[in-house]
């Protein structure tokens, strides 16, 4: 069975030594969900015209929460982050909130934890913000879609 | 149809005044699941004893993540919390890890996103120290199970 | 003459002792501009309704730089905030956006400070935005207009 | 009429793609002022040689700022920066204090904003030194003086 | 054998609940020592006077260093500090620095942490800001003596 | 004699300008002390198996502590670390732990001080996990043991 990278032989976690790879451009998307009941949802999207930009707020926090990983997340290298963007919609259908969050990186480790970090952010603020109309609804979802760049190759979910 | 609390009559956010609140004891219980292959589940759980202790670690992140709630979700007051506990156990009916995480505080806000926080971190951490392994893991059923303390009173879910 | 309160009598930096301060609701309200040509104006006035909202970023950037105040402050005491909302409002007589952070807190010190550092991190986040447009921008008049609750008695600017 | 690049073709925020911009030697200066009573920059003045170095203080503020910005400004960059130099100058004739920051990086982005948080957390900090002294402080002209390195070419405030 | 604290019963790390605590007025005293060659103890001591206050720097990094305490320490309560005080001399007889941090808070734990992190800090700086002279120094005999306030009772060193 | 290269010639401290150092693959070693009661250190020793992982706490914290050096050594450079690890050793004849972290970065400064806070941080910690049953701990010996990449050569401590 394979080791797990980050515990060295004795079992220890460390920061895995990424002296010796390569410098390459790196990207990451992550998805992850809100579910919330149509009335919920229907405050948020209203509120986008009239009472409050709840997406706008929530796609901020992601952004300003992808640059804080390395500081969340312990054996994870600090990396500088070259773009980032969240995207949200309301999706009827959930009812909910999609969010996708990409991220880019010139640099020797990959940043899905950067766009994993993003989404997951941005899905906290939505609950925060929302939470006085429904506390019942749900993060979920949240998953890696796509990495490219770096010796490991390209990673497509569900490809 | 209720307004959102966190936006002003102009639909501009704000962190709501709570200055005229009662200080109150306050507890908030959050769960959620990181759901991943029976194998990868294998790796964490033999892990524990032989080549490291991955839930360990997951645990101390969700702790320290959520001191990190009012830096990283924009409209969240700032808050002295009291305790914060994070459970961690790995379950091969998911398969994966189911993650259980109690916050108190004693003042004028709750700390149900703190709660939420500390669950969310210590998911990404465990898909962090995985994800050589696995990448298809999936972050998913993050909610809130209990809050009490405050004049919005007790909140059990699913009662 | 006076001596400065933030120095011993040896001439040495250190945070004030406000222990046996009391405990009172303190309010501080700041004020600051950012001067631009009309046309940088156009842009972040016709931008809130179509190519994106530069005031609301601000205003989010305002209330979470309140939150880190004690940590770019040397000697700032960390205090819990109870209450942060930032107003932002083109004004094309300067031309340039006028800012005005109000905070709150139940605490030994006053929030000056964080009034202060709201309206500068949402004057600087203007500054970000628009940048591109335009590299003329200045950031003025930063400055205190009304503090109450606490010994020192109320303040307010021009009276 | 420009687009604002910090938005995309919907009008919402991202962190601008700067991963295909040429890694170049960077530099910004930034220039602001504290404007007081000649009383209380006599304190200041004063203050250095025997009751406390304010301006000291200022300058490791200052410093240290720059190395947050990122943080601080939600669409900015994070890099590392080289070098960071703060210089504050009492001056008579306003009567305040005159700050200037040069801030130096070897990235793919500029340095303005790290230059503007360095004189803006300089200048707080002076505020927030000599508010027992006086409230009416006002910190004011904070703008970019020079800018060099990089694609868009040299820029220099006034020529 | 006592149990430790900051672990439950079943072996696993958490922050401790304090809950039921009373607030109370609490103070704790840490010392430490830098101790380096009698040349570079003068180039920190001439250079206060002529090229550059090293205690002055290291006295602001550790007050600041205070504050950053329940960041760094996992399982640390974070609470808002009242006075941090930091003082340091040189002793020719060490030869080296001798440093003391005095921190007060009112509130539901001891401050013996941010204390001692006040002297660590201050000692890692005067390290960094000397070490182009000499990288033997060594940061040494960091201990906690004095603490009091709370059910613990009064602690001196050596009493 | 020598004069400190974190202050220019005014005696001001500034962050050195780095901006034409060479980018090269730098190492740094540092090791310290926690000092305690042999009962104290059997409490941790055992506690490893059954009551609580202390070391496994304060090996996460000095890795984590690594990473926030440039935000709390005044005039330190931020830079990507590609490598932390932090080894924690009981040993009897002390009695107490012995620490050894070692940090690696391709980059224009050395990482001493990202080694050396590790080191630091990792015994605050174990402090603070332990305070409960003695308080007499000590914190010694924190030093460089190696550091080699750059212009300045190897350094190995008694060689």
């Amino acid at each position: 069975m394979a080791n797990l990278t980050h515990f060295d032989s004795d079992g220890h976690a460390h920061m895995v030594d990424v002296s010796d790879k390569a410098v390459t451009s790196r990207v990451a998307v992550a998805q992850g969900v809100v579910r919330m009941r149509a009335e919920t949802l229907a405050l948020i999207s209203e509120g986008r015209a009239k009472k409050g930009d709840v997406l706008g707020v929530a796609r901020l926090a992601g952004i300003m929460g992808a640059k804080q990983t390395a500081a969340l997340i312990p054996l994870c290298h600090p990396l500088p982050v070259t773009k980032v963007a969240v995207e949200l919609a309301p999706d009827p259908d959930l009812p909910g909130v999609r969010i996708e969050a990409t991220v880019k990186t010139t640099g020797q480790t990959g940043v899905e934890m950067e766009a994993l970090t993003a989404v997951s952010t941005a899905a906290l603020t939505i609950y925060d913000m929302v939470k006085a109309a429904e506390k019942t609804m749900e993060i979920t979802d949240i998953k890696l879609v796509l990495k490219d760049g770096g010796k490991s190759g390209r990673f497509e979910a569900g490809s």
